[in-house]
């Protein structure tokens, strides 16, 4: 059983990829919610870039999904373990979008899935560096689900064949193609938002 | 299809021009509105020159407009992707204007339209650099209609015959021009304010 | 016809006068309410003494003119255009009243008029400095009335003989006798507060 | 009588360990509560990495404790003596929890016990440095029970074996295995939960 | 007539005395009050020491005065001219105190009277440096009557002979002796508090 | 008559000891309260171990005398003249608990007594450094009693035997034993409390 199985068993939790210095390695994105004023609580060392990023997938999410807004409107906390260890980039922002989505839904994310991807304001998937070390480590933390940017498809023909076959690469463009798979029980709430 | 169809069929996205170490670029300018406090919440690693140019923006239409300024006070996140590239200067002010009035009238801007552009408090045009290297950028985008500011005009002279023959220049030196323009079904609005 | 015709068309602006690495240059300084609570939002890349200039210009009048209170009492937008150069000094500290007061009053500054001088919270002129650059500005800009504080008087001796022939230069000791001449229409409300 | 008796002797101080320049040493964090608006008050010199522990410690707590959140909705100030002693590091998360819940069940923690981990915004405990130095440390200041990080429990080998001996060394995974023991009275409260 | 006649004839003015680079200079406290919620803004390029005088001159009076708390419960502007000039230290302690006091009653201050000194949140006057400098500046500036700390008594030894006769030189412990004498028309509100 | 007499006069003021360049010194702490929302503003150019040390002080009080709370709910003002002499360190931290406490019984503190030590969030008290120096002191400014650190009783070996027999000093555990010697009256309230 791989960890991400324990990790993302509550709501909120969402399988990132990053590129670290010695090649790709899972990263947990945590989002918890408490009552108080409505505002967003960042945590784990992130940088400019990757609070930023926190920021945009919150207001993807308050802004295109109406039918989330009022479970997003309390005190936000979100989190990247480990506490210590520096981390910056927009790769992780479709994970953001997810975590806080799986939160406001209350639906856990699917366990075998991982994703990377820039996220904009409407949503948009923007293309990022590391293709081939984050498929490499999800394969090695036993995910079977990855989404990349379709900007990115290209960035596969580096990537070993084994590793390909193991896993579900799937290209996106729009961050709402990884909820719709990610949330298991999201499809009937997409429909109809 | 141009990417600017893409990334402005919604509301609150407009085009402009850039100048990149490498040449010109287009950039999307990206508002969305939520509930909440009237703010502005800027993202994409703006600088301070950059972060003015949207506060300029939108007091020019919340002063400017008074049919806009329900519209506006609520919390705004305007975001330029891509967001780890540091972005500086006031040539995207009328972009921002642009971004702004649409998402505040909610008609998409044209898809066809680029535009660069120091704004002041009144809106008026200022000129700006790299008037070359974005016409460039613009034809290259498969963007059909320019504007620039009125005191940039004299900078045509240096731009290539078959770049000004495609494009559609526009030397302007009121940002409203610009709005009756790009935004499609904003010419009734225009003369009712 | 000059520059500043233009640009004082509208309540809100006055023309001041700077002291750039060049020689002397005119400066327009543009203020906008907008609905929203009391403050003053600074933009132009302004230096810290220069900020401090436009708050002790909003104090002054809040303080010393109860006829203008009630419409200070809103967000007030002030900005310096060229919105990439930075600027500081004291300097502008009569033009901001003017600025204000016009906006607060809604009758725009002569387009004739240009000034300079330290302001302090009782409405006192300050000695600036570059009074000889300045006024050649003035000159070369069209304006005809200038503005300077009594204290810099002796520094007429080194202006040209032609361009004091050509300006209408005025010495004052307080910020009021300017508002009493530069807002067109303002010597009723002068007398009657 | 260690000094851990006295320390603990009130609820809301719980006992770490750190590493530190000369090798590992017993800490107090201490929380107490006032009357006032909801906010955490960091004292004790603390960096960046601990003070993001202390907020991840109090969101834990609040999103995950229902029963807990009244008690720590008030101005909450936590504080690590000795005051002038810089700190860092995420490995007092778990005691923070304790400290915390301590405060909120008014139960003293039991004084016999050490603790340290990460802790993350679900309750994982994540593995730390300096496992023998702190079980040297916790041996020294006469505490019987240590808790420590299930992934550290490799590094027990390379502890003195009458250390082990004189000490219940508990490796746990979650956080709430901690509280169950440290706070006395805590196992019905955990039940209802 | 001095320039501190003008310049104290309006009350919220209270003239101190400083050491420049240059020997010694008169500078003029000006403090105004206006609508909105009690706080303390502060310009004229003021060091942290001189800040913290200005706050501990309003908390002096705050907690002293009751006759003037509701006065003060006001936004208040304190200016220190010239704009561009960083000052510092804390000899200005007691012109605050007597420029905020002058604003609170309505009282101008005396225009013959010069003072300087730092003063305690309960009103002690604590020593100075350079009142030989001080006390040149004050008969150049046309004062007759200085305030100094008591315990500065000694430093008069330095002062040239027809300085201390041509000004009344009065050594204070605490500020309140000053306030009693500078606030013309004070007397009867000093004994009714 | 000792400095102190007249510093302590007033509630709010108690005395400390310091070690500065020079030896040891007498350092007073003033504390005074006024009307607003419950805030505590430092001043001094206090150092961040300080700063922290006022508010360990002052939840100190909200959180362990009920009795106080409501004294303390106030705007408090906390000072250490001298204002320009930079300060820092945790050993000022129960004479800060003292005229806090002063403040809001209205009890002035004892002329002739002198402390030093830090305080924890529960009233512990830790060593400091300089007992020596800081009993020369005390006796040079006329002190009688002085409360230490009871873990500093050891450095007493090394005060002079003439120093140890002018002065009653106190090794004291808990702040409290502090309060209710110095706070003339207090003795009733501490029993209630
Ligand atoms: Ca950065
Ligand atoms: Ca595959
Ligand atoms: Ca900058
Ligand atoms: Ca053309
Ligand atoms: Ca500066
Ligand atoms: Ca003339
Ligand atoms: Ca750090
Ligand atoms: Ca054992
Ligand atoms: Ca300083
Ligand atoms: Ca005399
Ligand atoms: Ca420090
Ligand atoms: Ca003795």
């Amino acid at each position: 059983l791989p960890e991400s199985a324990e990790r993302t068993a509550v709501p909120g939790v969402a399988t990132g990829l990053a590129v670290t210095g010695t090649g790709g390695d899972v990263l947990f994105i945590e989002a918890t919610a408490m009552p108080g004023e409505a505002r967003l609580h960042l945590t784990g060392q992130l940088g400019d870039v990757m609070k930023e990023s926190a920021h945009i997938a919150l207001s993807y999410l308050r802004s295109h999904r109406p039918d989330l807004v009022e479970a997003l409107d309390r005190t936000i906390h979100l989190h990247v373990p480990a506490g210590a260890v520096p981390k910056d980039g927009p790769s992780a922002g479709v994970t953001m979008v997810t975590a806080l989505a799986s939160l406001a839904t209350g639906v856990p994310v699917r366990s075998d899935v991982g994703m990377t991807g820039e996220v904009t304001l409407n949503g948009r998937v923007l293309p990022i560096g590391g293709v081939k070390q984050k498929l490499l480590a999800a394969q090695r933390a036993g995910l079977t689900t990855v989404f990349i940017p379709q900007r990115n498809e290209p960035d596969l023909d580096d990537v070993p064949a084994e590793v390909l076959a193991a896993l579900d690469v799937r290209p996106v463009g729009d961050v709402a193609e990884i909820l719709a798979h990610a949330l298991e029980r999201q499809d009937a709430v997409t429909q109809a938002a």
